[in-house]
């Protein structure tokens, strides 16, 4: 990772936008952005490894970052994809253990990295941030428990059209570089065959359009339905 | 539920002795204790469904509890199952959202209720209490990714000698009255003849015995062995 500098009111006004954090005092957001080092990384660059000593916690400026957890057999499970204005790894910060997940950059990438040691003294002297991230983590939670629900309970055609649904907008999920078949089944718990084969059910049911550049909605009251078959 | 009076000492005593609740000024035990209601629980009544107003935090006194998620079809996926000195329904009270599960008792059961207003307020007077929940969070989150690591990347077997193993004592798992095949099913996220499959399947390679009361781990080094293996 490269060091790159910037002048220090950039991470204060990054902070001040975060949901959340802007409720803040502003002395507290000056002493979380004294102790922030803010590194660029490159596409699939690594930020941390699951079981490396814990890295602080990170706010991401801008690009995505995928965390992920690897099987012994080298498949790949997203836990999540963050993006700019987005905090990770307080979870490994606040249990003060290793790193639970490997975070690896999608894009070009500018983070922000404060070391463990700083978050404690930060919480211990700011109610409020321990009210932020208390909040940041129950969201996290609930998003994780209908992670659980979906790939316990729904077929990955169910999960795939859920997908499509919340991150289109105006009827289309435009096509990231990085939003590649095989990030996309790593992110739906499952293989790139069979992620191909329930896009392809999905557009042969007149539900959507494969475009090279986006995934069009064209039938959303068909999509939501499919949402929500069981397995 | 029946209303199950006690003396506020009891509430006190069990808040007392919770992992990181014991470190709590005594005076916030006394102002947590003075909200909290018990509430005794039949094997298989509804605490609270998914979906209702918020019914605030619970503390498990005796017995044990599932928070369930169900599909359209009528399928359960175990989110988690709670027991004496746990908390839940915490998330829901912080984000100030519906219940985002149904919660079940497994047996005869004892809770105690904060009313949500009742924690919001005790958690602006002691920031120490944030820490707690803040750390029973982080806490959990794990457990979940843990979860959704082992949904998409682990075989039923897998998932099964884990459980097997994180719940035995003295390499035996007791086989408690709730502890039916279709119970365990739905917390290993699939169905009852699937997880039948599995048992015989690791009881045949000659890993566990499976007695009325209890499994017996037979060769523990394999089963390990078992839960590490992928999908």
């Amino acid at each position: 990772a490269r060091l790159a500098h910037a002048p220090e009111t950039s991470i204060a006004s990054l902070l001040a936008s975060l949901q959340h954090f802007a409720e803040l005092d502003p002395t507290v957001l000056q002493a979380v952005a004294a102790h922030a080092v803010r590194r660029a990384y490159e596409t699939g660059q690594v930020v941390f490894l699951e079981g490396e000593p814990c890295a602080g916690v990170h706010i991401v400026e801008r690009g995505h970052l995928k965390s992920v957890r690897t099987s012994l057999g080298g498949r790949e499970q997203v836990i999540r994809v963050v993006g700019p204005g987005e905090l990770f790894n307080e979870v490994s910060t606040l249990v003060e253990r290793p790193n639970h997940v490997t975070v690896i950059a999608l894009e070009p990438t500018v983070v922000w990295a404060i070391p463990s040691a700083a978050v404690r003294t930060l919480l211990e002297l700011s109610p409020a941030l321990c009210c932020v991230i208390m909040r940041n983590l129950a969201e996290r939670l609930l998003y994780l428990v209908d992670v659980v629900e979906d790939l316990s309970l729904r077929s990955v055609e169910a999960r795939l059209a859920r997908l499509l649904l919340e991150h289109s907008s105006e009827g289309a999920l435009e096509r990231r570089r990085w939003t590649t078949q095989g990030e996309m089944a790593s992110r739906l718990g499952t293989v790139p065959d069979v992620l191909h084969r329930a896009l392809h059910s999905l557009a042969d049911a007149g539900l959507i359009e494969i475009r090279r550049q986006q995934i069009c909605i064209l039938d959303r009251a068909g999509l939501e339905n499919r949402a929500l078959s069981d397995k």
